[in-house]
């Protein structure tokens, strides 16, 4: 027996490993199921938003020069010979001292520059009415190209599309949408001691729940989960069922296996797999060690921690990275939720591997307090008590209390 | 034409008056697709998490007094007759001095009360090992109930479900729970200008916005939008399809109806819907003010503004805590990701409204730094700069620059 079981990569080294792996192939999508996926195409304005000016409050149309120094004791009177209906475009224009009736979204006439707030206003009579306040050139109304002008990329390849990016596309008339089609992410479970769900387990046994986190946490990262069961430790077994979810997914997560004897089954199954390379085999994390990574036919193959805390810890730290970058995302465009909170009490780490403790958020006097939930890595419970992860460096050797923190937040 | 058109409702009444709507009804679903979702019941511990004393660790159960004072200079020689097998029951006991083979998952044997770790010791023989590192009593081991205590309430009625909070529900073997029934809920555009995404907007015409923005946060808030079209300014053609949203799906929004016209419309039409109760017809929030609520069959009915900022911010300050309520989230569950960022300008606001700027993230020097996105609230493209929205308070008359604030992040 030797102290050390394998040579681990740094977690640095081992997210670079991604860029080596190929971008999803693309599909065109209703936009209005577009919301939370990466585009695969930069979008070009190809006309002015608005493409006419539009008033944005109820009022009149004016010229601003019109209005200048009004006020409650002093209001400017202003000729209004006639009003503008929604949709329609003015034949008119509006000169010195003239005012049109208009609605919020209604197009100006020409010579108007403004709109006054009908509450800024008293009607006289039919055709004049009293301006209690002046408005500026600009005010209350919305200019051609304002919002956005032509003949710019607005949009960009490998952005990820929220609600309003996703309105900004029907602004421009794109029904559809091409973008990267969404990784399916096959997950085997593996150990003599697991158990299905639906099963009771026998003294010594335990469910399987890591093919439920990680289901969870692949719906969360924009992935369509496949989970292909349990596997025992055997060695023929294992192989038939890596084949086979490799075949039927994207990337695929074997969990478990994190007794030195399964892992060893791994890498036996990776080294009968033809064209598998072996890409890693530890990294220098805690949780989250004893991962392993292979390249299959251009797909990634993950021998993850049996632990649930430490498999979890993976998949956010490590994992994700690799299905953001296969499904499209520019890290550029990453949104993935964080805060800034004040560490609670001091907590120890290892020098030469990065550290990801779990935390507790408290909010208080507007400030977020990082409480670590300490707990061994295979406790549920400490997940369940955790609001997000806060990396600690490999080159710092713990964190004082009181320092400033960066908090991963689950969601 | 007076000054004030209808008298508005403070935001903290608005936000009350959710409670005032039942909940969704609640269906069984797999567990497999239960993240995000609502729990309905509470979920009971049935037996203790882990039932049996577990190993973490590959390498030797052992009495932790038998490797007190254990050293590399002074190692302590264990006895090791038997190996136990993963799913194995060990029917021996562990005496002093001696340790029985376990792997990560294995059952620890009677008198076992931790486990020595493989990269800790060196095999003499074959029934003989050295142990070169002290273990405490619990160390790499998970003891009965441990994890989870039997006989607890472990999950919420109530509460939202997250990867680790599914996977719980694996452990516990429910392999299906009762969560709430995700809202369906309906957009109706209205406008004279508005034509549909597909067509080609005529001058003085915009294509519909609104409907896709909102159907996005519908989405993110575990909605499920439907769209009902656009409606002209037609008093008719209003009340029809408003009926029909109404009767299919459990809330609906009618967005647009921003010009005064508009709004005259739909409080007519909810006076002609039978059972129709306005709770509030303007809020006093910035943007936003021009907002309705009306009561219908218990389901809620809501006149958004028409400009896309402010159809956005109404949906995240307003709308989205009764759809949460009505789906069965309750407030102490709340997850929306937030953080504190550093504003660096000082915005002004007015007393007796509540204000959502919408800001930028910039990060540095582990601090978050909140810039203004200035713009006025009918254009899309200050939503697209924006990573959030902060609200400023209706009791504060602006926030100076260096503020602390808490934005809320957008997803």
């Amino acid at each position: 027996m030797t102290k050390e079981f394998f040579k681990v990569t740094d977690l640095g080294d081992a997210l670079e490993l991604r860029f080596g792996f190929k971008r999803l192939a693309q599909e065109e999508i209703p936009i209005y199921e577009s919301t939370g996926r990466i585009l695969a195409e930069d979008i070009e304005s190809d006309v002015d938003l608005p493409d006419f000016s539009r008033a944005i409050m109820d009022g009149f149309a004016v010229r601003a020069a019109s209005t200048f120094g009004a006020s409650d004791g002093n209001p400017a009177y202003l000729n209004v010979p006639r009003a503008i209906a929604m949709g329609e475009i003015p034949s008119f224009s509006i000169g010195p001292g003239e005012a049109a009736r208009i609605s919020t979204g209604g197009m100006l006439p020409e010579g108007a520059d403004s709109v006054v707030m009908i509450e800024h206003t008293d009607a006289i009579d039919e055709t004049t009415i009293e301006v209690y306040k002046s408005v500026a050139p600009g005010q209350h109304m919305v200019a051609i190209g304002e919002d956005i002008e032509k003949d710019r990329t607005i949009l960009f390849r490998g952005q990820q599309l929220r609600p309003q990016e996703t309105g900004l596309l029907a602004a421009f008339g794109r029904s559809s949408v091409r973008v990267f089609r969404k990784p399916v992410i096959g997950i085997i479970s593996t150990g003599d001691e697991i158990v299905p769900v639906h099963e009771s387990p026998a003294v010594g046994k335990i469910r399987d729940i890591n093919a439920y986190t990680l289901a969870g946490q692949i719906i969360q990262a924009g992935g369509i989960p496949r989970q292909f069961g349990i596997v025992k430790d055997d060695y023929d077994a294992l192989l038939a069922l890596c084949t086979h979810g490799l075949e039927q997914s994207d990337m695929l997560l074997v969990s478990g296996g994190s007794s030195v004897g399964m892992r060893d089954y791994t890498v036996e199954v990776l080294s009968a797999i033809p064209d598998a390379d072996l890409l890693l085999h530890g990294i220098s994390i805690s949780p989250g060690k004893p991962t392993i990574l292979a390249k299959i036919a251009d797909k990634a193959f993950w021998g993850l921690p049996g632990h649930v805390v430490s498999a979890m810890v993976v998949f956010h730290a490590v994992v994700l990275p690799f299905i953001d970058h296969v499904g499209g995302l520019e890290p550029a465009y990453h949104r993935r939720p964080a805060c800034m909170a004040t560490l609670n009490r001091s907590v120890a780490s290892s020098q030469g591997r990065v550290d990801y403790i779990r935390v507790k958020l408290i909010e208080e006097n507007d400030n977020f307090t990082a409480e670590p939930v300490l707990g061994k890595s295979g406790l549920i419970n400490t997940m369940l008590r955790a609001d997000g992860l806060v990396k600690i460096d490999k080159h710092t050797e713990g964190l004082d209390e009181n320092t400033q923190v960066k908090v991963l937040l689950f969601t």
